[in-house]
């Protein structure tokens, strides 16, 4: 038909740091655990994967309330070490709502230069897989209109840049500050 | 914190035209049939719909395979009298997966001027869910990045202008052409 | 075509005390707890609601680690007050698999010569509605087979009187003694 | 505690003849088929496995409608040349809803004098999985109490002699007659 100007799959870089998103029920102990591994968003993300150049990286897998400076310092150095073949490639930062924005302003004052947008879940996608793909779909639309360098979140619906979108604990629910 | 340049909620004009996106089973005759309503796109957009104002229209609801030159021309009439709070907000378009590209040229033959980001599913949302989602979350997140005017297919975790990507038939997968 | 014996609903009494089969997730507060109200159940029995008769009950709404000797005499006393159209209808209990045992044992001292099905899950229904419903399948299966009035527990597949099953902890599953 | 009258596992024969409850969606021609393997049983018994001897046949893998006398007969066979171990062990069949009745006929004439146990669903286990969970706990809960030999129609919360219990066409439920 016509000559495509699209490479036949799209290079993203998706950091798996934990979050509500991995929690998995532990039958044994009746506990809600962030899971230690990547088996979650390969589920997701099962239906789109033949057009997706992915390198998937594992990280700290933490409730983001246990998330510390240093655990930040490491998600931006693995930013920073992107294999060759993916250093202008967008990242996704799977990432607990609660801090969010810490991380957000973390990886800000890097000056990294690149798309970097941030999501998560308010319930695990063992529970609810809508909402967790929802915004694995937000994290994968918003990269493929290549907007400018930033870092964004991408929650509820939207996406927008880290310093005009906050949760609201109260409700619940990520909105416009 | 900052004040925010993004408005309290964002909006969007939804078109339900059906497809396999939106089939449901029938007990009673054992067939799966494109559902006469918009609860699957309610349902699956529940926790957005907060930060979403959504203007949902439903209309022909068929099988792609039934679709007509006079249902392109029903769809593109109703992108032309949008109320008029929504007339310059990002157009999503449920479809089947078979002729997504005969509407897309339709309409891009229309001279619209607007962002119109078409999906679907290969799987009904009833079966799969997660596809679903993955899709509709595609169309927000690329809508959100405020792209250039344009007909757009978001399916199988890329969003291309509708020209440069198409469905592969024999692997049921969306590629670039 | 036959004149049937059986009646043309199935008249049970189903009472909930609560446990992990009713837990879901709080995502204000990231807990997992158990629901003060019955609609797992009514959820889970939508199917088979046209031909059962059933006396739902809701009582304690507690992990059964929680339950106390009180709280066992409490479900006794509901057994003993039912509805008269009720008083020889099975009894299905639904409970934290922790205690199950304790619950039974109470329940056999007070000699109510019913016929009492003891069931739950080690998985939310909210997370696993495959094994919660395989559960009541078998209580409402075991029941209709007319057995002989006694304690039963109904788990993993069987239902075997309360003191030749019971829980091994270490594996997360339900043995014969 | 006690000394178990029961033995570790419960041995169950489960002939799997197809029917809706092992419809899958293919993507590829938009159809509803019927599986051609055993793994929805296989993955709705999950739970249920470790305290199951099963002995899992399949035969036929038929929309119901399609099903013959001479289908039937190798039904009735497979019950017939049952394993030594599981020859007196009770036999679940799953199979399609509308011809159920004929088939218990079939067996009934063939005086097997055995518990057999016929169940399905009104819709594919990949659609709901609560009503064919619940119809396969049915089954195993009626099998657990030692029934008599019969054979019997297990759905929608019941469990009957076949004579006595039939789909209600109009309806899409199961009722006595």
């Amino acid at each position: 038909m016509s000559t495509s100007n699209s490479p036949s799959s799209f290079p993203v870089v998706i950091i798996n740091t934990g979050g509500t998103f991995n929690k998995r029920y532990q039958p044994l102990t009746g506990l809600l655990t962030v899971a230690n591994d990547e088996r979650t968003i390969e589920e997701l993300l099962h239906s789109a994967s033949p057009n997706l150049d992915m390198h998937l990286i594992g990280l700290i897998h933490k409730d983001s309330l246990d998330m510390t400076q240093s655990d930040r310092a490491l998600i931006c150095a693995s930013i920073r070490n992107s294999l060759p073949a993916f250093n202008s490639a967008p990242v996704i930062i799977i990432h607990g709502t609660d801090t969010m924005h810490e991380t957000a302003l973390f990886l800000d004052e890097e000056n990294l230069n690149r798309v970097i947008v941030i999501t998560g879940a308010m319930r695990p996608a063992e529970i609810d897989p809508v909402e967790a793909s929802l915004h694995l779909g937000l994290t994968l639309g918003f990269a493929a209109a290549n907007p400018p360098p930033g870092i964004y979140i991408a929650m509820h619906g939207r996406v927008l840049p880290y310093a005009e979108y906050r949760k609201n604990r109260t409700l619940g629910v990520f909105q416009t500050t």
